[in-house]
Order: C-alpha cells, then sequence, then structure tokens
C-alpha cells in the first residue's frame, strides 16, 4: 500500500463568474495546483473529476476528457457525479489509485458553475440528487428536506433557531479573511435569525449559497515523491465512502446520518485513528443542520449535542474543535462539483501554515474532509494528516 | 494483484418501455446477475454504475444510491459518466477495484432510458457528449460528426456507402437469434443505401437506434471465488482507458481514433496478450462507420482496412474475427449507460457457450470489449479470457 501524499492544491477564488466558463475555471485551478506540486504535466497518469449540474448549467457532459484538455494532459479522464459529494468520490478514486499503486501521479478536481443558472432552474437542477419520483415531484426542494431533518433534530434533542444561526455566524467570521471565500461579510446571529424563511425552520442564511468555482489536487505516491524530491508535507492516510436512500422516507431517522457514519468509519480505520485525534474539520454544511448532523456522523459529538456544542463557541476558530475554518459552504461558498475537493485544498493549507486562518491551529496535524451529496444519500470522509 | 473474475452476468431484453423507470430496468438486470452469480448479496461491496442522460430523461441525478437500493443492496455506489462510455468506465473502476484488492466483490452496472426523450431531445442530450461551445452551438450533431469521419475515411482510404452498409447489415444478422436485442430483423445492403440519409455519407440505417435497457456483472477476486467455491469461466485479463479532446476540430485526423489505440494498448499489455491472440469482439458500432474505426484503433487491422474487411465479410458470424455477435449497438441497441456492461454480458454468455450465437465461436478462448463516449474522445477497452 502506497502513502497518498498531497503535492500541490489549487482553486480558483469562488464567487460569481457569469463570463467565466467551465473549463476556463477548471484549467486555473488544476494550473495552479500543478505549479505548487512541482510536478510535470507529462508525469500526471490520470484525472477524476467531479461535477454534478453541468448538463443544466452548460448542456455539458463528458466533462473528463473537456478538463484533461483544459488542464494541459492528455490522460485518462473520468467523470464522477454524485450529486454534492461528487468532489468527493472523485477524491476517493484518485486516493484508491495511489493507494493501491495504480497509479503514482493522480490529478483529482471539480468544478461547478450554478449562477448562470435562474434560481428556478438551480433549485430544479439540485433536486435531482433527491429522489425524483418520491421527493422531487411531490415538492420536496433540498431546504424542504433539510428543513425536515431540521425539526425533527430540534423536536427529538431541543435547540432553537438562534443556536442553529450560530453555525452560520461562525462560518462567515471564518471566512473574513479567506480570500478564495464568497462571503467576506460578518453577519450576526440577529441576521439570520431576521432573514426570510426559505423553509421553516430554516431561513436565508441558514443556506449556502449558488456558487460557481473550481478546485484541484495534485496526488503522489510515496515512492514518486521519494524519487523526484517531490515537497509533500501533507498525507491523505484515510478514506471512506458510505451510501443511504436518496428518499427521506425510506429511512428510520431523519436525525441521524448513516451514510456519514460509514464513511468515518472506514476513513478512521484506514487512518488508524478514532474521532479523539481530530483537531480540524471541513464538513459540509449546505443548511446550519447538515454542519451539525455531520459532526454527530462523525462521531465527534454524540447523537443529540452537537447543536449545543455550535451555540456554545466550541466549533469557532478559538473553540476547542474548529470547524469550517475555510467559511464552509455557507461563506466559502459551494461550486457542488469542487466542493468536496476545496475542502481538502483548504485544510492542506492550514495544515502546511499558509491559510489566513492557520494560526488557529498551530499545533494540528490531524484534519478531515466530510462531503455530502443530497440529504446524505452519499457520504465521503478523508483524513489529512501533517508531518510536523 | 488478484486474479479479476466474472461471476455472474444480467440484463434486461433491450427495447422501448415507456411504462418502466430506470430503477426498475436496473433492478431486473442487477437481480439476474446476482442470481446468476450465486453470491449473497450481503457479501457485496461496492456498485460502480455507469448512466449518461438521466439528468435529461428522468430529472434523475445521483443514481447511485438509487441504482444500489433498487438492486437491494446498502454499498457505497458511485455514479461514473463518459457519455456512451459511461459503462465502460464503471466496469474499469470495479476491475481495478478487484485487481488491487480493495473489494473482492463488485456489481457494475449501467442504465439507460432513452426513448421517453423526444427524437429533439434525445440529438441535444446526446450532443451533451460532444464539446458545447465548438461543436454543439455551431450544429454539429453526432450523426454529423460521424459522417464528418467517415467522409474523411473514404476520402483517403476509398470505400463506397455499400461497404458500410455490410457493418449493419451483418450486425442485425447477428441479432436475429438473440432475445436480448432491440431488432431481430434481417436488413438488406439495399434497405441501408436505400433509407433516408441522415449526415451524408450516414444513412438511418447507419446508426443505432435509441433504446430503454440495463445490464449487470457480478466481479469477484479470485480468492473470493476460491473460498466461496464460485464458479467463474471467465476472467477479465485485461483493463485500459484512453482520451482525445471532445471537438474534432482539435485532432490532427478524423481517421484515427487515439483514445481506442491508448486503450487497447494498455488493457492488452495489462492482459499479457497482442492484438492477434483475440477471438472475438464486442465494439462500439454507434454508426457504421464507428465499427470501422473501432476495429483499426483496436490494432485488428491496419488503417484503412477494416471497412474493405467488412465488405468481405471477415467480421461475421462465419467470418475470420467476429465482431457484434450480440447485434451491436445497431441491432442490439444502445441504451448508452449500459451499454459498455452488455458487452461484457454478451461476451460471457458466448464465451461460456450459453448465448443464441455461441456455436459460431466454439474455440474461442479471447474476447475484447470496446466502448468509445463521444466521437471516441473516450475509449474504454477489456480484455476477457476464458478458462476452457
Amino acid at each position: 500500500m502506497q502513502s497518498v501524499r498531497i503535492a500541490g492544491v489549487g482553486s480558483t477564488a469562488f464567487g460569481v463568474y457569469p463570463e467565466r466558463t467551465g473549463r476556463d475555471l477548471f484549467a486555473e485551478a488544476a494550473r495552479v495546483a500543478i505549479a505548487d506540486s512541482g510536478v510535470p504535466r507529462t508525469d500526471i497518469d490520470r484525472l477524476c473529476y467531479g461535477n454534478f449540474v453541468g448538463t443544466i448549467a452548460e448542456q455539458q457532459g463528458h466533462q473528463g476528457p473537456l478538463m484533461a484538455a483544459a488542464a494541459g494532459v492528455n490522460i485518462p479522464a473520468t467523470r464522477y457525479e454524485s450529486a454534492c459529494a461528487s468532489g468527493g468520490v472523485a477524491l476517493r478514486s484518485g486516493v484508491e489509485a495511489v493507494q493501491t499503486g495504480t497509479a503514482d501521479v493522480v490529478l483529482v478536481g471539480g468544478m461547478e458553475r450554478m449562477t448562470n443558472l435562474s434560481t428556478d432552474r438551480a433549485t430544479a437542477g439540485l433536486a435531482m440528487a433527491a429522489d425524483d419520483l418520491y421527493e422531487s415531484r411531490a415538492g420536496v426542494t433540498f431546504p424542504g428536506a433539510y428543513a425536515l431533518m431540521a425539526r425533527a433534530y430540534i423536536d427529538e434533542f431541543g435547540g432553537t433557531r438562534e443556536d442553529l444561526a450560530a453555525v452560520a455566524v461562525k462560518n462567515h467570521d471564518h471566512a473574513l479573511d479567506n480570500d478564495y471565500a464568497q462571503f467576506q461579510r460578518e453577519i450576526s446571529v440577529a441576521d439570520v435569525v431576521d432573514a426570510p424563511i426559505v423553509a421553516d425552520p430554516l431561513g436565508l442564511y441558514d443556506a449556502c449559497p449558488l456558487t460557481d468555482g473550481a478546485s484541484a489536487v495534485v496526488l503522489v505516491s510515496d515512492r514518486y515523491a521519494e524519487r523526484h524530491d517531490v515537497n509533500t508535507p501533507i498525507a491523505i492516510t484515510g478514506s471512506g465512502q458510505g451510501t443511504d436512500t436518496l428518499a427521506l422516507q425510506d429511512r428510520s431517522s431523519l436525525v441521524r446520518t448513516p451514510a456519514t457514519e460509514r464513511a468515518a468509519s472506514d476513513a478512521y480505520a484506514d487512518a488508524g485513528i478514532t474521532p479523539n485525534a481530530v483537531d480540524l474539520l471541513e464538513v459540509h454544511d449546505c443548511f446550519t443542520i447538515a454542519e451539525v448532523l455531520a459532526l454527530e456522523g462523525l462521531g465527534l459529538y454524540d447523537t443529540g449535542t452537537a447543536l449545543t456544542a455550535a451555540a456554545e463557541g466550541d466549533t469557532t476558530s478559538d473553540g476547542e474543535l474548529p470547524v469550517n475554518l475555510s467559511g464552509g459552504l455557507k461563506a466559502k461558498g459551494h461550486p457542488v462539483g469542487a466542493t468536496g475537493v476545496s475542502q481538502v485544498v483548504e485544510l492542506s493549507k492550514l495544515l502546511r501554515g499558509d491559510h489566513a486562518n492557520s494560526d488557529a491551529v498551530d499545533d494540528a496535524s490531524v484534519a478531515v474532509a466530510h462531503n455530502a451529496g443530497g440529504t446524505v444519500a452519499s457520504a465521503v470522509v478523508h483524513v489529512l494528516e501533517a508531518s510536523r
């Protein structure tokens, strides 16, 4: 088994780019990641690429070969799609290829254009992550689905809209100095609570925005890094994936996410760690409640306790367990296919010490990335470790 | 490195199913494949699944978890998309997982519903496999793109519409006894040549149809087969993937398919064979010219000679090198995401001796499956070998 090292990372700033194409965004992220790695383009063995709604946003399927060309490489290239976990499953495939020795150098990336869609079309596009027959056609949108989960959580364990708001306030605060974030703007609990309700109890500021952007990482094997003297301070030591039913109605509980539990359990076992070892995380906070469920599914908080912990400041940059120091999906933005890759870009920079928020975690060595699709019908977890 | 064995195969009959959902089609194919394998559902480690236009045909993305549930398994499940090679890349990922020991039992499958789309929407959906900026918006459809390739081929190497027609006539002939084929109907060279022109020189019968259907295979490792006494007469001994630019205009030649050449070269090297060893093939004949280009890219005919060989009957069931004994995409049908998996279903049955056309290849032991996406911007090749 080869050790999987992160040789380079790159992202576009996340935001609104009506004038840029998907291939243009990905070309930038890949160029930065490849330059950061110092690995010659010609050494790259394959491209694992995540994208969700490109067929709707740009009438463009078959983006694997297209993005390989945009990155300036002529190599086997495949698109992976697991809704909002598309980037995460692409990453997992690249990690497996390096772990098993199938490839020595893998370019992993993701891209999404969302803001060129009208809100109606974006909502319809995102709804394709849910069960068309039993959810979407019945009028369930994603804010609606997560609102059901939030309502069930508060019914079962208590908590308030203010507690949920703490998650969004924290993530906006974390993004203040992150130039790659879509929103570098402070918000207050009152802003969140007073915002228009989207699907009760979730308001506008409980939800992540529509975002354009791309991210990429260059993974190399241990043997490659040694032979070519490539600087790889961060390793991906664990990877796991879990699956659940698409439709909420088919699940036994709305307040647990077994797909995350399975992905985390496999990733921790792969890395040989327990949740206690984790110093910081990027988790999939498409809605405030999603961050709460993620932290419980990942085994970092007991079921029913993560909302209170968030409200008490545990997960802020100066709390015990900083979560989403990038700003998360909420403030950094959520270009769907890029998100799972972007989490690893941000964690790498945080662990390497060249992130705006690195000071908050200067003793950290173990980080976890958690990317989810749909209402966590797909979940992918990766463990990153710094050698410092 | 584990040997990859085919434990079971299954398909729906290919055809037109307005009354069936995608999950229903896939459930049937998976059920048949799992039953054929004798492997308990609970032993399956992951699902690798191919689909192309589900977001258009059924407003359904995120089909990995959906199809895992349809197959009755709760396991990590990922959708792969490389246009018409979606099934092939899903298969390749499953093969790699077993080869490397990452998984012992993988369910690989693919599904597509095409016939519920109007011809206009299906054409627009398929066009998403091409370059939206530089081809689709300029009016290039897939029949148009392949017509350019056919015209270039005939200009450079000679040949006639009658020669191309021989490919379609042969594939219809092969499908006559295949109950899984969409068309079990003889056609003549005159039928092909007299059919309405779609894009000169290609007519209606040079093109494969729109099709609904699903296919699945159960792959197991050698160690699993031995421990569980699973009957696995066929092995997948080689796998390769190649990529090219999406847009034809970016290529140096319209009559060569470097993605197929790369995929074949890697698959043969993996299997330790040369093209001479190949006894029969299923290749991606979305248009008659595509079969010709495939056979040359696979190294079975020199460039510029496969069209003549087809016209002379080399590739018929009683020729030297039977090609598309299933009926191919032309007559068996082309439910896009299923096609790359279906080729392996058909070849397995042919090699096992339980296919309607097995008699034509009763001495055969080495078979090749070739699945292509777009105008061969993606190609995937697998080598199957029978132990007989």
